[in-house]
């Protein structure tokens, strides 16, 4: 069914030639623009869901009412991210006037973010539509002024096809350079390097495995100018039940959590795969009634066939290990490339001897930690690597009776959760999508919510330009009507 | 005269074992407190003035009155630093709240800056105050919540000593956690080494040369877990001599530039190195006069005997290139381990042709560039390396004309500079020292001004927290008062 060529290496110079060339353009327009066609893209998308929808089901497996939200998802995301850009707060203008009765006078200093360049977005495998050729990266990335060029996810590589023919249009609507945004093709790896280390690449976004993203990530670091790349490459997500708020709710948390566990199949990188608990009566009526639940869950079809490979090696590998537990599976055997969800257990002492226990197992898998007490659960949160979020199961009292613990929790994640899921992931400012690696490589940086638009920005001081050649965002009548930072305060003025 | 041992790989696991411990509970120290512990090391460095400056005098051969004027530099950055921190804006605070009546709730969410852990700083040898021990890193740092370790630069250590226990009685005087601040010395590459690999580490500051800067950088990189390096590496600063404005004032430009050339030394990273210019009459009056301002500066003693060596070889190395021709040096011969103040020329070719060009020769030396034309200082623009500045000498003529070379110089740096000299970086928000690599390791942030804190913090996501468990920068009532972002919008509310 795959029918696209992978890209060459003439190619990939043809299109970041093109990019840069649209670059030269594009990092002039207005925000207002930039925005008018990010919108433009949202309705493009909207309008073109009836041909959207089917092939993403044909490609994912994914049912069509997680489609339609995942695509209204995206389109939310690029109206929103559109209105933060046309707000502005996102350039960090900073203005300090001329001081002329000082000895040696101060020169006026005015500074804001300008876009880096051409950025390359490699999508992820499940997000179809929110975190793939028109998702965040890409919604960032035309907010902050760069060029996008897109390389296809092999898994749906034709409902890449159709998402970039929606940006495509959207862009001959509001007459973007040509090069505004390219959609390549690529099995190979050499695709994808080729991209990192062509040097007019000045950024790259990434959402998948570990792997691949390390990978990316040591060829931008070691090109001969290092370049940002922003990999978001899973997480565990551990959730600590802390003992009076698990007695208090043990039966209502293992409902709570086998719903989260099985969310789409499992498939969110915010899954949560790690139960931290003290071993007791408690813990014991959570894991029991967390695999009854497990049980009632049928096996359903993976993302792809690679996917569901994956997850079967790595369930397998998982449950293996010394001392580890099969808790509950399915009560229903899983066909072809189907999950199998899957409860497993372990001691705190086999889980911090042993990192395999550490690694991710994407889909509906989930290993329960027992602990001797509250001093070992602090170990086993201190042998933790990075995570995209942490969550807490606990009370007031809890809490305040393990500060300490809390802090290395926290020190380890970039969403700190009380008494919720993981999964779930918000649309909104003061959403931190983006972890201590890793979770990701760059841990300042979100991939979620209008502040990702600073990945792809820089900032630059003008030094005593004179009003008429500053850039609007800089002149001192802010005919955007921004905020900004004059004289170390803030102010629209 | 050196009678520092260098740490052994024992000492740095100690002191980082100590910093961590520091950092357990300095992080939660509040934003009042951390500026109060700042001031406080701002009032040690002042009433010990009398003391540090002799020994950096002695040290460095930099005059009292431009030590004086460091001190009182890196006493204002404390200060001013100190102030931003309680002012709190860099906390980049945004609260989403409850949306309860929606298909499935929008939780609480608030998101902040926490610091990142314990900061390795590797002071300059040029500023033995400012961006050394007790400097612009070390401020940052601790303004963020991040405890700091220091090594001391070989080349000073004596003065880093004196600055180390100046903030050693601030520390204690503020009743700061032991391990809050850690001096240490080492003049193998090993100690900078153990401090970078060490897991504790969680960042890095470094001022110095590209090679040092891009060898701690890739052994950051390619740790088990990769750890952000701030390293400010030098820069030539090319200087754009545009023909309108040349023509207009070639003599007046030719007396400021030598007079920029020769400041402190030439011993800053923003000396300008490159001058480029149209040949033609007007350039060559500008070249002639400041040759003739050239010959009359004295050769002056260098930081140090390395430097001073270094500068004589990567000069003669400069001169002994092909088509590079001496314009003029000054009249006096240097004495030993003393500057020896010059201008070359070359034309463009020359210069796109051979990389040594592009080198820095940090010290008293600029080289000149002579364009047939336009376009080809445009093709000159485009072969440029990353800068900390560049400089327009230009009428808003110039500029009109030359909109599309505008654009490829401030690609190419972090500070962009109408009618002036690079040299001079205040210190206040709008600075921006850092530009594309090889100037820096990290293009989106910068080493001067107050915006320099978020180096070293990264933002935590709290879901669902009720508002007694939130630090106080999250609370409902602001009780900071500090500026946030509620519900899209910037409010002190």
């Amino acid at each position: 069914m795959y029918t696209f060529k992978d890209a060459t290496k003439e190619d990939v110079d043809n299109v970041m030639q093109k990019a840069w060339s649209a670059f030269e353009s594009y990092r002039s327009f207005s925000i207002k623009q930039r925005a008018a066609f990010m919108h433009a893209i949202a309705n493009e998308l909207t309008s073109h869901a009836s041909a959207l929808i089917p092939i993403a089901m044909a490609e994912t497996h994914l049912s069509e009412s997680r489609l339609q939200s995942e695509l209204t998802r995206t389109v939310f995301q690029l109206n929103s991210y559109a209105d933060a850009c046309e707000q502005g707060n996102w350039l960090d203008v900073r203005i300090d006037k001329v001081i002329s009765d000082r000895q040696r006078p101060r020169p006026d200093l005015r500074k804001m973010l300008i876009p880096l360049g051409p950025v390359i977005v490699f999508g992820s495998s499940n997000f179809p539509f929110a975190y793939s050729t028109a998702g965040g990266d890409t919604a960032c990335a035309l907010a902050a002024g760069c060029p996008v060029i897109v390389k296809a996810h092999p898994a749906h590589a034709q409902t890449s096809e159709e998402a970039a023919s929606c940006i495509l249009k959207a862009a001959k609507i509001c007459r973007m350079p040509e090069g505004i945004f390219t959609h390549v093709h690529g099995v190979s790896f050499e695709v994808g390097k080729e991209l990192v280390l062509h040097p007019l690449t000045k950024a790259v976004g990434f959402t998948g495995s570990l792997s691949g993203g390390k990978a990316l990530f040591d060829l931008a670091t070691q090109r001969k100018d290092p370049i940002p790349v922003f990999a978001e490459m899973g997480s565990i997500n551990p959730v600590y039940l802390l003992p009076e708020k698990l007695s208090e709710s043990a039966l209502d948390q293992a409902k709570t959590y086998a719903a989260s566990i099985n969310l789409s199949v499992g498939q969110f990188c915010t899954n949560p795969g790690l139960i931290i608990g003290i071993d007791g009566p408690d813990l014991q009526t959570f894991i029991k009634n967390l695999g009854e639940e497990i049980k009632k869950v049928s096996p359903s079809p993976m993302l792809h066939a690679g996917i569901a490979k994956s997850f079967i090696a790595n369930r397998s590998k998982a449950l293996a290990q010394n001392d580890v537990h099969t808790v509950a599976v399915s009560d229903t055997r899983p066909g072809e490339n189907e999950s199998y969800p899957t409860i497993a257990s372990a001691t705190a002492q086999a889980f911090m001897n042993n990192p395999v226990l550490h690694q991710e197992v994407f889909g509906p898998y989930s290993l329960v930690i027992k602990c001797r007490d509250v001093a070992e659960m602090k170990s086993v949160a201190e042998k933790m690597e990075g995570q995209l979020t942490s969550t807490l199961i606990a009370t007031e009292n809890d809490i305040q009776q393990n500060l300490s613990l809390v802090d290395k929790i926290k020190d380890r994640c970039g969403r700190i959760i009380l008494n919720g899921v993981p999964t779930g992931v918000e649309v909104c400012l003061s959403m931190q999508h983006g972890g201590p690696y890793p979770a990701t490589t760059d841990s300042r940086f979100t991939s979620v919510g209008a502040d990702g638009i600073k990945r792809f920005a820089r900032p630059v001081c003008y030094q005593n330009w004179p009003d008429n050649l500053l850039p609007d965002e800089l002149k001192d009548g802010n005919p955007l009507k921004i905020w900004r930072t004059v004289n170390n305060q803030l102010t629209r003025d």
